[in-house]
């Protein structure tokens, strides 16, 4: 089975389940994955590139919108410096996600959110997103549950007109066990360099954790739709984490069933033109 | 001498002596860069994680802005891919100005160019920029001269308040000749993976170089300042105008001195914390 269908969240499946250890749908260890890696990333360069040259060309409207949620030192930086720094800067919209400003929250959750949709032509990375909205405010209780409870089917339907729009949402929950999460921190406190990446409320919400498998399990059952599903990493491996996420835009965007843009100009015409100019 | 100060445009250089051919500062051949662009690359990567790191966790202003200006083909596209594209997009807020749409024209010339500012810590990508409104502008007569000819002073009363609000600018004119633009064009013209890449208009502009050159030596005279100067960088051979402007940015992200802040939390007592958690 390919990694992407491997990684597909299916009614049903239970996040107290998941073997954060795994590698679904790849065989190999983590030197194997490597070249791979290389490879793969190659591929996706070169789709972002077509993805970019259909909006410009052809004016083709469609879009892919990368939405990376998991709990703290689940990985999503690795994934954005490695995955998508793969791709040409030119064609990305990276937008991160964090505690709101008030200007954010004198609005509707989803506004700060329709601002930073990417552009047709563009792979938008949302690092955290609109599920924070039924993540960390669930588990909090920053608003009442029958406000937190509409927002399932709100989400659905706000993500029900994006695609419609012609974008392609890749819903990417990474999930990492509480052990690996405890090395990760003590990383970031062992190391002078990494100690920018540390903060004490982590380990507040790390304490919340069984509250954050309920949220996270209400999420991936009420917001996976046929047109928006979520796909579970299990991200213990982050050489593995990557390549799934790479495997998942590959997937996204070859299902565009992209190829090169014919020219919109007379090419025997141009070459005359520039031959004199 | 470094490429860097190999590169400052000096009152009184003249735009029709650029060799457009020339390493100034780098005396090796195509192959002898390779090694280097992927030392300096690396070296341009740490340097912008220290200054995320910064902002992040000392709360550190300062942001860098790189402005790229340059005639069609001159290799803009192929520094925001290269060299934009080795640093973590994380840190990257990348912007192209093109034609301005209804709203932009609406608006003072400068109100798309605010908006799209690097917020501090962040290293801003602008692929042309408000130069566009004494070059183009200027060439098509789009506007009255006087009011183009207001716009040196206002572009740098506007540089002066970005600089003074802690953003070190990296401002770069890239110049090929007129042989190498037509080679350029030619090879969009011939390979079908380039035509999106190829805009007819770019032929009418080929055709206004002697007006281009003397607007591109009115903004080099009127705005290269001690604060934020001008580097004009030879383009003919792309991998010489990747390494300048690599170089270019580490010379900017050096002068600002940076290091790994200090942790702004008690290490021992979060390590406790975080080995009952």
């Amino acid at each position: 089975m390919s990694i992407a269908a491997a990684l597909r969240f299916n009614p049903g499946d239970k996040v107290a389940d998941i073997d954060t250890n795994a590698t679904p749908g790849f065989d190999g260890s983590k030197s194997d994955a490597a070249p791979v890696q290389a490879e793969r990333s190659e591929r996706l360069a070169h789709l972002q590139e077509l993805l970019f040259a259909n909006n410009k060309a052809a004016d083709d409207q469609r879009s892919v919108l990368l939405v990376l949620q998991g709990m703290d030192a689940a990985g999503k930086g690795g994934i954005v410096k490695h995955v998508v720094g793969a791709v040409n800067p030119m064609g990305v919209r990276y937008t991160s996600f964090g505690k709101p400003t008030e200007e954010e929250l004198a609005h509707h959750y989803l506004w700060r959110i329709r601002r930073a949709l990417p552009p047709a032509g563009h792979i938008g990375v949302f690092d955290r997103s609109h599920y924070e909205d039924v993540l960390i405010v669930r588990v909090h209780n920053l608003v009442p549950p029958d406000v937190w409870g509409a927002r399932y089917d709100e989400i659905n339907a706000f993500e029900r007109e994006l695609v419609d729009g012609g974008m392609t949402l890749v819903k990417v929950a990474m999930f990492i066990s509480l052990d690996e999460q405890k090395k990760q921190l003590a990383e970031r406190l062992d190391d002078p360099t990494k100690h920018w990446k540390y903060n004490p409320g982590d380990i507040d919400e790390r304490l919340q954790w069984p509250k954050y498998q309920e949220a996270y399990q209400a999420m991936l059952d009420r917001t996976s739709t046929d047109y928006a599903p979520w796909h579970v990493v299990p991200s213990d491996r982050r050489w593995y984490s990557r390549l799934a996420v790479t495997e998942l835009l590959i997937t996204a965007l070859e299902a565009m069933d992209l190829s090169w843009p014919p020219a919109d100009f007379d090419i025997k015409a141009e070459k005359k033109r520039l031959a004199k100019a």
